[in-house]
């Protein structure tokens, strides 16, 4: 490693910008990777450790770790403020700034409210991993005040659980939540009969899963009405307060709402005076930008071309641009022009529960436990390190005989929400 | 499980409230037990957690769950604020209070600062999942701030560790830090040496593990150096404060403080109005209140006289306690007079590093490769659930032969504390 060789700083260590750094290995460059968290998350499985299926470890390495081997990377924890692309260099908490040959945007998503950021104070987001241990918290602590609540309205609002968004992270979270309440916690309470729960996935379209063929929202409903989940379509959630939730006209009282409904990219995606598509930037088929090409951008935060449409913000994706981004840097350093992206489509996948879900593979698609065991060997075989495949293997084959949820434990204090609930 | 039958109340889920408990299980009453915290806490392995060997869910099991089969007895999750022996009601949170026929309490310890209040500030205990979770978040950013610190003085600042208070406890956690710097996060940074990091274990008495025989003091010191920890006898912490430790008058720098020197009885002692010894509550050799024959009270809350001195507060004896308490309780409800509580000794432990313990037995003392050995088998043998006990073995065994920790991961916001570090 020499100072003197170009320097890639990498802002993101999701799947984009970790991709990125790891296809950087061999090339001729100093790799800066800048994450505010110190881990990365494999983001398809966060809602298992919401519903305590699995443990955060589990899901979860530290960037350093991954790239211990690569001589050529650093990591730095650290919030990123702003991009600065005249004078290259990347604006750091505490105002620092740390300059750039080659910067590889991957900031990805925050949750979106749609314009009503006061609906963050009164319901759960599904991002991180803070936010998957907290949906977890505010779960089993509504069980908890349940089984201890006299009043029968109460009651019912607290064991009432509204999932608002109907794309594969409701659906996956609506289904668990379900099958914990069924199965996992049916023995464990001794007042309240956990099969009274009410799961209700709302969706403000016609259909959920709506990216999918139309034949596989059907199977996936079917699916989650045999766990209990009512599903609502053409409901979008006209408010949500500290009682509950206005969805098509009605009221559902709830004491826990969780959010899917919504991402946008990275505030970032602003601060570079690039063209915009909805909030993601507008990058050249090489990803990277017209008036600055030692600039990418990549996942959440890229609006890629692809034929009529954008290419799909999906983890695999991300991936597969982050690899993209990482080719062209190395051209870049060598001389060479940037080559347009090619978004190779693997398929996309769901899954409701224990043994079932929906695969559409283009010209295939999958339902039921056929659609679910694939789904259990491309994201096991994808998990990152030896290590933790095997034991979410080794956990789900647990849970899967036993009915049983190993990581069940209310930890930290819950975020200061819904006051009304009042103590504990 | 008949209404008319006594109702026994157990207060708090340790080794004792729990063993109580499920002692109880053909017994003709009813068992109510209250935690403020839904899960039983394996604590001889929290050092594990806070230096992130295992996942919380490895060393803990929700309280409901271990007592699912048991049909006489209910769990309530809520924090039990004082007890009318009058009455004969405990009062809970929220204004609600339950009665009793009999009543278990075995509320535990609280970490006490010696009337340093202001220190709890500044420092992190070692008592409950939150705070192990705490002590791996702080240590783990140490590191990433000083990877990120230019300046020297304060980066040897931030890669300084300081244990307070020489017992198990403390002479673990010391080495589980100083073994996690040398191996697990050796190849991690770049910029920085994590063999440059310090650990400084403060003990105010002669030698450290005081309730152990002097030689094993002398092996524990022995294997503490090889780890490179600094052990310093006769120094009491005078001061903690945001800046480090004042201790033998002199002035250590250092960003994190842990906090394993002492802990006091739960305050519901105080309530009882029973003849106390420092704080914990004297009791006949049935274990229970001479002018409340109803009440017992075990493990850290009790003082029970054992020869010219005091059963020891540890795990083994609350458990002992808690299936005695059981036992007498059984013998009332039949109209039999208690039997006195005696002790079985089967000897202490404590271990230090991957390979490293010292153990005695009585008669038999142990220390080295043999002692570890004895610590992991035994440990192994008395965690709950043959999952834990499976998946911890896996996780130690690899970690054993990798020098890697899988659960390395920073989650939740930093407790407000140490303003002066600055952000993140």
């Amino acid at each position: 490693m020499h100072a003197g060789e170009p320097h890639v700083v990498v802002v993101g260590a999701g799947f984009g910008g970790l991709y990125a750094a790891l296809a950087l290995k061999r090339a001729a460059v100093r790799v800066t990777v800048i994450d505010r968290r110190n881990h990365h998350l494999f983001l398809p499985l966060l809602y298992q450790v919401a519903t305590a299926g699995l443990n955060p470890g589990d899901i979860a390495a530290p960037i350093r770790h991954v790239l211990r081997r690569q001589r050529n990377a650093s990591v730095v924890m650290a919030e990123v403020t702003g991009v600065d692309p005249q004078r290259r260099v990347v604006q750091v908490e505490g105002s620092r700034s740390i300059g750039y040959d080659y910067l590889v945007l991957a900031a990805g998503s925050v949750t979106s409210y749609f314009g009503h950021d006061e609906w963050s104070a009164v319901s759960t987001p599904m991002l991180t991993l803070d936010d998957a241990l907290e949906v977890r918290r505010r779960v089993l602590l509504s069980y908890e005040r349940a089984e201890w609540e006299p009043d029968e309205e109460r009651r019912r609002r607290l064991l009432t659980f509204v999932v608002v968004g109907g794309g594969p992270t409701g659906v996956e979270l609506a289904g668990a939540v379900a099958e914990m309440a069924r199965h996992a916690l049916a023995r464990d309470f001794r007042r309240i009969d956990p099969l009274s729960t009410r799961v209700i996935l709302l969706e403000a379209g016609d259909r959920i899963l709506s990216a999918m063929p139309p034949h596989l929202s059907d199977k996936a409903m079917g699916s989650l009405a045999a766990l209990g989940v009512t599903v609502c379509t053409r409901a979008a959630a006209e408010k949500v307060d500290e009682e509950g939730v206005v969805a098509g006209g009605r009221r559902i009282p709830a004491a826990t709402v969780l959010w899917a409904a919504g991402v946008s990219a990275s505030p970032l995606a602003r601060s570079l005076g690039a063209p915009l598509h909805r909030g993601r930037v507008l990058v050249q088929p090489g990803l990277n930008l017209a008036e600055h090409p030692e600039i990418y951008v990549i996942g959440d935060m890229a609006a890629v071309r692809r034929g009529e449409g954008l290419v799909p913000w999906l983890c695999p994706a991300a991936k597969q641009q982050g690899r993209h981004a990482a080719s062209n840097i190395a051209r870049a350093v060598a001389g060479r022009p940037p080559r347009p992206f090619r978004y190779r489509d693997h398929g996309t996948l769901a899954t409701i529960g224990r043994s079932a879900a929906v695969a559409d593979f283009g010209r295939v698609t999958l339902s039921g436990f056929a659609a679910w065991a694939a789904w259990l060997t491309i994201h096991i075989f994808f998990l990152i390190g030896f290590r933790n495949r095997f034991l979410v293997l080794f956990q789900w084959a647990w849970a899967y005989l036993t009915y049983e949820r190993g990581a069940r434990l209310v930890t930290g204090e819950t975020r200061a929400r819904r006051g009304a609930d009042g103590a504990p």
